[in-house]
């Protein structure tokens, strides 16, 4: 079992990856002043395949552990979805010193966390995050919440879980989308903070698509130590935490203009780092065969749903509603090597909309 | 102009008690770091009233400031009321970078702190409270919050603004129950950390209920300093902050059972500083003649509604729903003197439950 460390002052907390962690479970949130029967918050499908094992190793230290079953997928993650977990909470008898255990993918740990940090005021969460995503993304760095008609993510709140237990040993049941959705934004981790951990990916990419636990544990751990690194330094994103979004500007209007159906959130981001790559060497910031080399590794991870049929405008659009374009100009992540990001603050706005037209087409 | 400061490290912020606050409302919020038009939420009662000489400060630094009305009451103060405030700072292009102020009594600074607290995972706001008892207490602290059917203040966070604007020369439309429910809320004040502010009560309180912006602006300065301190001692309420809630166990207690319609909040909390007063002298914890002065003091504020016709069931049931008996023990903050409370953690819940009868019965 590894354990990193957000280190985040007197809300410092563990992230531990393995292949034994469900195991574990009881001992170490017990470790982490859980003492009476925390609430698990998860999903149909989640419980039924990977439920048992958890509940076992709760029951154990616990005693009986209350179970709220949510229906998978983002239209639980809204007002509505929160108000049921509200009421479900009451219903069992929450209160100030209750913990809630949020056991899923990032839909799970969002509303779960989100409702952790409303509920009378606050009360304590942990994350046990059961996709790669979730493992190295959303579980990690506090950001909770809900979406709206207006947009995705945009009630929320920064509350941070008091443990993250990541089990790679469930991501043998991802379907091939859902990993490589992971892949990528370890990738991402590599891309903007170590040259090594894309050589590894490199490496072990075949053992990584089969599942192998291993070659998981080792990049799980190694985006987890980045990202809480990056997190502990910018807690709040004022800054630097945006090196983080490298491939999420352009990822993230993809999604919007083909209203999330079309790509996963990582099949977004990584054509958003094609993307991103492509400009950086156009703006002379990145040298093209660093760029081709990062490229290529992206590639390989699976294929890429299309950008057929993609309007600029639709694209461009997303970007405006998303507030990122001020006075012509907009922030955004470029890699000045493998390994190494940088935010600038002031890319032309025009400069980016015709390249976005040439990607496109160029892309379909 | 008085100025405290309520010290919480970077989030550290100041309240401002005066007569001429409105006037000076845009320089203050610019002192402050906001440069863009703040959102001006508030009730259609209050803008009516107060509306204009604020609006015209803020316009003088920031230009056109955008109003959100909101009804005024407890009703808005709920799930709808505040998907209602998001939807309006949505239509208004909110982001990020947005200051709200919250114009009015505890209910807009509630849920436009709450607001504030989720919207984009959190934008600033300032209070500006035009009740005695925003005033002195619901804007002050942090706590900000929404009711659900199974409770007031169930939902919400922690949330600080970014300053207090309290203008006393507003709180010359109070009718006199909210005039006065406010004073219980400094009387109590008084009680837990100033005998001084006692006396002080004691000799203006013909000014106090004539209104008089110089006795006003001297006890509502005095409040908000003791609050600020006790809060900045204990942010999150972990123990020492409790000593707040001297007469708010059973006044919390005596508002549920009369489906909060009976009594306003500063009614109900005299009412509860009158039992606790009567129980700690019981139980020697307080001399008998220490609490006589005290329960003068309050008495001649106004008069109370009248207890009759709650049954102690009901009032104990609203103890039980409230989760403050533990074990047979119940948490209670007790005077040892005028000016000096503490926190009891073990008071006989048995003993309390006689004692509720005899003091529903003896004061109706």
């Amino acid at each position: 079992m590894d354990t990193h460390r957000l280190r985040l002052g007197d809300r410092s907390y563990p992230i531990y990856v393995g292949i034994d962690i469900a195991e574990n479970a009881g001992r170490l949130l017990k470790n982490r002043g859980v003492t009476a029967p925390p609430i698990l918050v998860s999903e149909y499908r989640i419980m039924r395949l990977h439920g048992q094992r958890l509940l076992q190793a709760l029951e154990r230290e616990f005693g009986s552990v209350p179970v709220i079953r949510i229906k998978a997928g983002e239209s639980s993650k809204s007002q509505s979805g929160l108000q049921k977990l509200y009421d479900r909470l009451f219903r069992l008898g929450a209160d100030r010193t209750s913990c809630l255990l949020a056991f899923g993918g990032g839909v799970i740990t969002d509303l779960t966390g989100f409702a952790a940090a409303t509920f009378m005021r606050g009360i304590r969460y942990a994350s046990i995050p059961t996709t790669l995503l979730a493992q190295v993304d959303s579980s990690i760095g506090g950001k909770v919440g809900i979406n709206v008609l207006q947009g995705k993510n945009l009630i929320g709140a920064f509350h941070h879980p008091i443990a993250v237990l990541s089990d790679v040993s469930w991501l043998d049941t991802l379907d091939d989308r859902e990993l490589a959705s992971g892949i990528y934004e370890v990738i991402k981790c590599g891309a903007i903070k170590s040259q090594r951990l894309l050589r590894r990916i490199d490496e072990d990419l075949q053992d990584l698509l089969d599942r192998r636990c291993g070659a998981l544990q080792t990049i799980v751990s190694w985006a987890c130590r980045i990202k809480a690194d990056v997190v502990a330094a910018d807690e709040r994103e004022q800054e630097f935490r945006m090196i983080l979004n490298f491939g999420h500007t352009i990822g993230h209007a993809l999604e919007a203009a083909t209203g999330y159906r079309r790509f996963t959130h990582g099949e977004a981001v990584a054509w958003g780092m094609l993307a991103a790559l492509s400009l950086g060497t156009e703006l002379n910031l990145l040298a093209p065969l660093k760029a081709r080399r990062l490229e290529n590794l992206i590639r390989r991870v699976g294929s890429l749903p299309t950008l057929r049929g993609i309007e600029t405008g639709e694209v461009w659009a997303s970007l405006l509603r998303d507030k990122k374009i001020r006075g012509g100009k907009i922030r955004m992540v470029f890699l000045s090597r493998l390994g190494r990001a940088e935010v600038h603050p002031d890319i032309d706005a025009k400069h980016l909309k015709s390249f976005l037209g040439r990607f496109l087409l160029s892309s379909s």
